[in-house]
């Protein structure tokens, strides 16, 4: 089963990679562009009999290991395989 | 309008990066994580009128300026506002 991490900075915490992708961007001419934020994205392939399983431990190793609590969120979609995307959302 | 750009390593490429945290993962217990795959993630805020127009704008950027053709791939959805979550993706 596949899990999708997202992880990114918190909307309080500046991020100045995606500041600068977003000039970059305007200088190539996309003024449209008004905000870019840059972040982490983990697919994980879990061994795991339900969607909540896969969750749970992709819950887990994202809290201790792949975001950083203090300044991150984490989001977590579950692709429970063989095209049936059972997207089970999980923000923290 | 929001655009989420999802850049991975082509398959046929190494991830040492997804590698390394699938390693620490089975450090820490979790042997049920078969494979780890790293990459970036982008959200762009992007002043269009139309999904298709943002989807555009996205696609160009991710194009010339966030993935590496060569040894990367991208995905784009778009989140057309107001939790209507008009889900356009495209994988190249």
């Amino acid at each position: 089963m596949r899990a999708r991490v997202f992880v990114t900075l918190k909307p309080s915490v500046f991020d100045p990679q995606g500041t600068t992708v977003a000039e970059a961007l305007h200088t190539l001419g996309y003024a449209t562009v008004t905000d870019v934020r840059q972040g982490k994205y983990f697919e994980l392939e879990i061994d795991a009999r339900t969607p909540e399983e896969a969750r749970r431990v992709a819950a887990e190793a994202a809290d201790k290991l792949l975001a950083n609590p203090v300044i991150e969120s984490y989001r977590i979609e579950i692709d429970a395989g063989a095209g049936a995307a059972a997207s089970a959302g999980v923000a923290r």
